[in-house]
Parts: C-alpha cells; sequence; structure tokens
C-alpha cells in the first residue's frame, strides 16, 4: 500500500493533547477508508503537523482527516521509506 | 535531545541509490557535529525528501548535510513526535 506524509500547517490552538485527541479520531474512523495512520510529529509554537500513513491514495488519506475532526492537509505527498 | 524533521525540494536527478548514497555519507560524518539521523521519507518524480534527525539544534542538522554532501534541506523544523 503507498505510504503518505502530509503537512499541516497554521493549526490555531493546537496543544498536543488536542492533537492526541484528533489522532485518536483517525484512528477510530480509518479502517473504512482502508488507510493505516503509523506516526505523527508536531511543532506546538508554529502549529505544524506531520502525519504518516499507509493509505490506497491521497484522497482517502484526506478523506480520513475530513471525516475525523474537519482538519485536512495542506500537502499529502506520496513517498518511499529510505532504507 | 530535540528531535527535527527537515523538507528538501526539488532535488535535481535524484534516484534512490543517490539518495542511499548521500545518507549514508550523512551517516559518515554525523557524529562530530552530535546529530543523528533516524529515517527519510522521499518522492522521487517530485525530488522531496524528509529526514528525521535527532540534533542539538537546527544548525547541527544541517551542518552534517553541508559536510556530507552539500544538499542542505529547505525546512528544518523541531517537532516533537506523536504518541
Amino acid at each position: 500500500m503507498p505510504l503518505y506524509l502530509d503537512i499541516h500547517r497554521n493549526v490555531k490552538g493546537m496543544t498536543p493533547k488536542k492533537l492526541a485527541d484528533a489522532h485518536q479520531k483517525d484512528l477510530e474512523v480509518q479502517d473504512k477508508h482502508g488507510v493505516k495512520y503509523l506516526k505523527y510529529w508536531y511543532n506546538e509554537g508554529e502549529g505544524t503537523v506531520f502525519c504518516l500513513c499507509e493509505a490506497p491514495s491521497k484522497e482517502a488519506a484526506q478523506a480520513v482527516h475530513r471525516e475525523a475532526h474537519g482538519g485536512v492537509a495542506d500537502e499529502v505527498i506520496e513517498v518511499e521509506e529510505g532504507s
């Protein structure tokens, strides 16, 4: 399954707790879209979030975010993992 | 130690092999800068690369890339890893 890294920029009012809750919601709805969110990284001060997921398409990855909490990514980039 | 995700954009003539070689060079020079490159992901068609590393500073992370192969990142973002 393709791997994607997405980038969310300037997320307003982000806190680690709110982000963990949003990620949990992603995990709860991802199965119906065939997506698996694997990890995320964030910079609280900048409001930047990176999510790594396996998904059948870029659109499916975004559909999970849209359904779970509405916070879609600014960019979704298909990636290969380096060895 | 702080964790950083960096982004390289529009890397010309990138191939998985060239990237693996560049990453290997990072690993060879990182110790003197106190940096540990952990993983990378890339999109060959777009010429985009993301590197995850532990480093004492953003500047130290870039110094490794500069010394190893000259390909510094366009952005280096300090991150926390989500759980």
